[in-house]
Parts: structure tokens; sequence; C-alpha cells
């Protein structure tokens, strides 16, 4: 036996967690200059790097020394804490995933991923879908084999949900998105029968320079430390974690916008706030980090929708936009600006859609993923349904592939599956928040001082600071119970309800 | 035998090149996203990042199965193209160097440098150079010790100085010091007592907005493809480079003078025309990239003062520096611009230093490390003998340690034996533009109109493209003949007799 006590089989799990995620940090670096600073015709570099190291990271995880560690460290159960239990357990799925996975289909997938993001981010400036089409070809394809190694008993599609968040299908989803559109589509047909809310100040000139500004003041408001959370400016607003003392978030300003950035920072913030939680003996292991898509999500649209887009944050935060933007919003009062940030509209682009009818958005995706990985729809004839889904379940015409199918990164990095995580995070929400007031009472005088720290210390308590520690279905029980979509359609009915007088 | 062929044996050392550059591209990226958009509590997560890598670096250099495979290349020299020969040479130092330094001092070193790093950044901006002394005092105990490894046959800081210039000694820099004090000493004199030229126009209001601007202009009047070369913003400006299509410049932004920054973008930007200019082939191999400090210096310096600091140059850019302050340069034509950023005036910045007078700045911190080198000099005392010799060598009075012994980066880097560089670059470059005007003519036509493809095309030629296949001494002297301090101490007098009316 390679091993000569179970401490010692334990440092090598400790030597191996901590080896992983030095890679995963440098690759996350890396990812994160290749969209933020690196000059335009730099990807072929990068891509050669990304496969090299991608190479590494596959040898790592797959090689056959860690299987006798896996084993020996799982006959011994008895002898590990909770915490070693669960590090096991991570690293087991980890290993038997990418043992699945042939190490050059793993490589080249990576390598694929790196060129597909460039074209993609080209095709959606220049409306060209076609340039982007054979790479998104290959993406699915690839997907669909991997879905059968990780999981040949389920459905692809369900293999492949189950990978973002553990335990999903496309069973639960229907129903799921079936007892969503029956609470939102009623909202929205009484809403475009009512007066419409005036947001046209919403989009006058709000200078870069000055939303930067904002930005900071958000982040702030939030509580984010800045030193140890930084931001910067990409195409696709997102957040990444090197560890839980270094997290960055980027957004997107547009000049004609001032929610566009405002709301991406407060979604941005919600995921790092959850990373910057994470207790700090889980960093360099295989539990730093927020748990799953869901969970991640369920906090980002919390800060988002439930804290940013209340009446008490605007209460907080109004004076501030008044400062920044005293022309634009001359003529403004924060009641107009708390219905304008809510106002319900079908509309074309999911990150600035209003939290009523985002979930449809999340379910056109959903349709053609499910219909991508079943087979029954082929790349080149996404924009067509993309445009067809649109105008079913929102009523509205798609004029580009760039305001359409184009718009949104996660195919391009190789993420299917993930969007319903996004759905399923906003209806975690209402639940926690439920629970949150069960637990403190009136949360809501602190947030109108712009004081979220009772907010963030329940969920750090929570959520934040257990990282991967638990499962994320269990995760959610152990605070909540267990998950019912009603709060959601509850939290949707009387928002919307009292906002539009119906 | 371990290889079956010469073939077999070269495919393996191609591998071995490939993964090496891929590292370095992580690490270099890493220590971009360190100086320039990381937040400023996240150092300890990059050192142990840094420190897994380096620690596969060094492993990924010195292990043995290298050196069988260069024994078995070595052994085949004749059998070799000169590229590959030049490959194994440069392997074979490379291993040689890595082997003669244990793991565990490379590891700790290189983890020491990330935090140096941070401890010298926030030391500089607190003017404290207390908490950076026991940095630096492990960082010159590596180094005494290193130099051991490297030439264990030579001096302290002959070793060091040997790396950043093959064949350079204290003898041979001794001797270039005292013939450049012969030459620029007394011109400083003569100048003292003439009429001072006036630059304080140079330290109005410029915008650091409109800087930046200007530094976009002054790219591409240098004929810096913004597609391979993106530029930052550090505390020390600095290139970096991660393959000849991937290289970066970064430069700081001072709201109350114009040429900081202005020459820095200049300077930097010869850097990275050398990088930019290197032919594909190396790419991914041990000869991709500029071949030493000294010919990099030499590039660098021949556009920020060579070109950038003639009359031909101004001519060129003027208009467009009026166009964007044209408050500033209300009251100043070309002629005062072009003598204001010559003014030769001891000061205290070398990086802002004029032409004349920078080699003094270089001597000083010369002296420096010769003593720290040779055990003469405590790092304790060197901001006393900094002030001491800056007010022998300049005659100034240096007010505090960020003015004075912590205003580099050089240091904090592990870089002691680099700054002789900058003065040698200094010098090959006039013995470069006599071979070039002998080759071309005039050039200064064509600078004058804001075209420098003659100059840099001419330097591609002979220099840029070469990378690392030619040693520096060899790469100098196939192009310009034996080295000549005189070509150098002969433009300064020529220039700034002319310039003062001396």
């Amino acid at each position: 036996m390679k091993y000569e006590s179970t401490k010692e089989a334990l440092e090598a799990l400790n030597k191996w967690q901590e080896t992983i995620a030095a890679y995963a940090h440098a690759m996350g670096v890396m990812y994160l200059d290749a969209t933020t600073a690196a000059p335009s015709d730099t990807w072929e570099g990068r891509g050669r790097t990304m496969g090299v190291l991608s190479q590494v990271v596959y040898d790592l995880t797959a090689n056959s020394e860690n299987g006798e560690l896996l084993s020996y460290l799982e006959a011994r159960q008895e002898e590990l804490s909770p915490l070693e239990k669960r590090e096991v357990e991570v690293f087991r799925k980890n290993y038997d995933q990418t043992n699945r996975i042939p190490a050059e289909e793993y490589v080249a997938y990576n390598v694929l991923l790196n060129d597909a993001q460039n074209v993609w981010h080209k095709a959606k400036l220049e409306d060209d879908f076609e340039s982007f089409a054979p790479y998104l070809e290959k993406i699915v394809a690839y997907n669909r084999k991997f879905a059968g190694y990780y999981h040949p008993e389920m459905k692809t599609y369900d293999a492949l949900l189950n990978e973002y968040e553990e335990g999903m299908s496309m069973e639960t989803l229907d129903a799921f998105f079936a007892q969503l559109r029956q609470t939102i589509v009623p909202l929205i047909d009484q809403i475009q029968k009512t007066a419409q809310i005036n947001d046209s100040f919403l989009f006058r000139h709000y200078p870069v320079e000055t939303q930067r500004v904002f930005s900071d003041n958000l982040m702030a408001v939030m509580g984010i430390d800045r030193s140890h959370c930084g931001i910067a400016e990409t195409e696709h607003p997102y957040t990444t974690n090197f560890n839980n003392k270094d997290v960055r978030i980027t957004t997107h300003y547009y000049e004609n916008n001032l929610v566009s950035s405002m709301f991406s920072v407060v979604h941005e913030g919600g995921h790092a706030l959850y990373e910057l939680g994470v207790e700090d003996r889980y960093n360099y292991t295989a539990l730093a980090g927020g748990v799953s898509m869901g969970i991640h999500e369920s906090q980002s649209r919390f800060y988002e929708n439930i804290i940013g887009r209340s009446q008490a944050f605007v209460h907080a935060i109004f004076p501030k936009v008044k400062e920044l933007f005293p022309e634009q919003l001359s003529d403004v009062d924060e009641t107009m600006f708390y219905r304008a940030i809510n106002k319900a509209q079908p509309s074309l682009i999911r990150t600035e859609a209003d939290e009523l009818t985002y979930p449809l958005h999340i379910m056109v995706r959903y349709e053609i993923e499910k219909r991508l990985m079943d087979g029954s729809l082929e790349v080149k004839d996404i924009p067509a349904l993309w445009k067809k889904l649109y105008k079913e379940y929102l009523g509205v015409d798609v004029p580009s592939d760039r305001e359409g199918c184009l718009q949104d990164s996660h195919w391009s990095g190789g993420s299917i599956g993930y969007f319903p995580s996004y759905a399923l995070g906003s209806a975690y929400g209402p639940q926690m928040l439920h629970k949150m007031e069960e637990d403190l009472g009136d949360v809501w005088q602190d947030v109108e001082k712009g004081d979220l720290s009772k907010v963030t210390g329940w969920l750090r308590e929570h959520i934040h600071r257990h990282g991967s520690y638990y499962k994320p279905g269990q995760l959610f029980e152990n605070v909540c119970g267990k998950f019912d979509a009603k709060y959601y359609t509850d939290y949707l009915t009387e928002k919307f309800t009292k906002l539009y007088g119906l």
C-alpha cells in the first residue's frame, strides 16, 4: 500500500487540493485578463497556454494515484472528520467525472472554449451568428458526449442540469416553469392593460465616468470590502473568485442607461459577498467557493431584486443617485425611481429584464437547450427558434441575433444547463427572506438606512460561510426547509399587484 | 537510453519549451494582474499560487530527465540545425543554473519576492524604508548565495551582472562609468553656468484622461499594433510579453507632469516593439523574447532618447500635443518644447532624469549594489549612502526615501545587477544609430513626418527579429562591430553642446 497512515493520505489529499487551487487561480486570472485587459488578437497564445495547463490539471486529477488515495481514504471513513469526509466526497466526484472524459477530449474542449469565447465576442459585436455557429456546434457535440460520460443512466440534458445543480431534472424544471408561467403570464397580461410606468429618464445620458463612481458607492452600501474585491469592465458582467480574499466582479457601462450597470453591480456584488463570506478554513480546498450555481444565483438575485429593487434600498441610495446625476434626474423623485426600476415589460435582453418577465427569458433558453441536447434542434436553427419563442413567451420581435441568441456568453463558455439555475436561484430568494424575517423580524428599517449588515450577516451565517461543505439541496433545507416555489410566486404576485395597483 | 532518435529527443525538447512557456505566460499574467488590477489585500493567495507554480517550474527544469536529454542532444550536435543548437545551449544554461539552486530555496525565494513587491509598494507610498528593509535583507542574502551557485569562480556581483548581460563585469563597468563621468561631469558643470532652460510649462495641470489619449497617439506614431499590445497603469512602468503577439506596457500618470508618462510610454513602447518584432518561429521556445537586459534597454532608450527627445520627433508630434493641451501650452512653441524635454538638470528620480544626468543615477545604484554584494554595506545603511552618493554625484539633497532608495521596483523584484544594463543600453544606441545612418542615409526626414517605419524596420531587421538567437555581445557585434562607448559620449557631447550653445 502506498500510504502508511490516514494522516499521510490526508496530507496527500491536501497537497492535491492546494495544487488544483493554484492552477484554477492562474487560469482564472488569465480568463479575467482575456476579458478585461488583453489586446484583441492575443487569443492564440493564450489558447496554447490554457491547453498546456488544462492538460496538467487533467493529468493531476485523472491520474490513477488519486484512485488509490481515494480508495484508501474511503475505506477509513470512521477516522475522518466530517470536513475531511466531505472533501473526499467532492474529490471522488471530481475524479470520477474527469476520468470519464478522455484526456484528449478534455484538453481539446478547453482549447475550443478559449477560441469560441473570442469568436463569440466578435460575432456578437458584428451580429454574425454564422461565424459562431461552427464553434457552438462543436460545443454542443462535446456536451452531448460529456453528458453520457457523466451520467450514462440519465437523459442527456438531465445529466448536464445535474452538473450545475445536483438532483435537478427536466421533470422538476418542467413542473417548476409551468407553475411560474401560471403566475407570471396573467400578471403580465393585467399589467399590459394598466397605465404604463414612465422609466424614460433611466435612458438619458449618464456619463460612464460618473457611473463608475456610482458603482463604488453601490459596493460600499453593500458592505463589500474593496481591499478584497475589485471591479472591472467586460462585455458581459461576471464574478470570479480566486480565494475568499480575492474576488473580482465586472460590469458593463452604457452611456444611455443608468440601470444596466447598476443592477449588474448589485447582482455580481451578491455573488462576491457569497465568496467573500466563505470561512477561511475552506480556502485552497475543494470546499472553497459557493456550492452550486443555483445557490450562487439565489444570492446574486437576492441582492439584485429582493434588496436592490426594494423601496427601502431605493430610499437609502436615492440621495446619492440624485447627487451624482442632478441634471438627468432633476424631474424624478424616489417613488418614480422605484417604480421605474421595477417596470415590468417584455423585452429582448435577459440581463436587463425586470424581475417579473425574467424567468420567461430563462424558459426560452431552457427550451432551446433541451432540444439541442435531445437532438431535435440543430445549431443553425437556433436563431429562428429563438425569435419564435421570444414572440410566443414574451410577445416581442427579435430584430437581430446580437439582441437575440448571441446576447449571452454562457454557450461560448461551454455552459449548457446553467440557465435554469438563474430561475431556481430567483425562486430560492423569497423563501430565504421569509426565514430571515422569521429569525430577525423587520430588516427593512436597516436597509432603508443603507445598512445591509443584518441581511448580509444572516446570509453569511446561514449560507455564505459554509462554502461547499453542504450539498446545495441540503444547505437550502437546513436553512429554509423544503423548497416551495409558492414563496416566489406569492412574492411576485404581491410585489407587482401593489406596484401596478392591480 | 531513453531516446530512440534525435528527432524524438528534439520533440521532448520542444514539449519542454512549450510547457515552460505556458507557465511563464500564466505567472506573467498573474504579475500583470497583481500590479494593475488586483485589490490591495490579495497577495497572500497569490503568493501561495506562485509558490506552487514556481515549484512546478523548478521541478520541470531541474529534473534529471532533462540532464539525460541534454547530454543526448549535446552528443549529437552535428545532427542539429543552428537553431536547435542554440535552443540546447540556452536549455543547458537554464538547467545548470536551476540545478545549482536547491528547490526549497528557489520556491521560498519566489514566495519572498511576491511578498516583497507588496511590501515595497506600500513602503514607497508611505515613505517607510524600515518596513521594506527586512525583505530586502533577505533578497540580498539570497542573491549573494545564488551568485555563488551560478558562478562560484566569479566575484559575487560579477556573477549577478553576468546573469543580465553575459560577459559583463565590474572591471568593464568601472572603466565604462569612469569614461562616462569624464564626459558627463564637465558637461553638467558647463551647463550649470549657462542660462537655464525654462521647462515650467511641462508641470502645469495635465488631466489624466487627456494624457491617456496622448499615450494612444504616441503608440500610434511608434507604429505599435494595438491588437497585440495593451497599455495599463502601474506604480512603476514596465513591459511584459507573453509571446510576440501579446505584449503589454504600463505607464504612470501624474496630473502635474506631462512628460513623465510621455517618456514612459515611448520607453516601454521601445521594449514592446522589440518583443513584437521577434520572428514567429521563436514563439514558445527558449529563444522567444529579447536576448538580454542591455539589448532590451538599448531599444527602449533608443526610442525614448535618440528618437523621442529628437527635434524631428518633436516636430512630428507637437501639433497633436498642442491640440490635446491647447491651454496648458498656449505660450509654448516647438523649439521651447524640444528644449524643455531635454533640459539637463541633476534631480532625484531616475525614470524622470534627463538623458545627460541619467547615467549618474545608475552609478549610484551600481555603487550600492557592489557594496551590498561584497558585504561592505548593510541594508539598513542604504538610505544614508543613497543620500550621500546623490549629493556627491548629482549635487542634490534627497528629502525622503520615497524619492530616494525606495523609488525603483527592481530590488523588490529580486533584480540586483540589472541597473547597469540601462547605462549600457543607452550607450549601445548611438552606435546603432551610426550604423543605421550608414545603411539608410538620413532617417530624420521620415521621423519629422511622424513616420518611424524606416527606423523600426532597420532595428527589426538587425535586432528585433532575432529574439534570443544570438548572444547579446554577438548580436551587437554582428550589427555594429566592436562596442565603443565613444559613440555615446560623442553623441551626448554634440547634443548638449548644441542645445546649450556651450
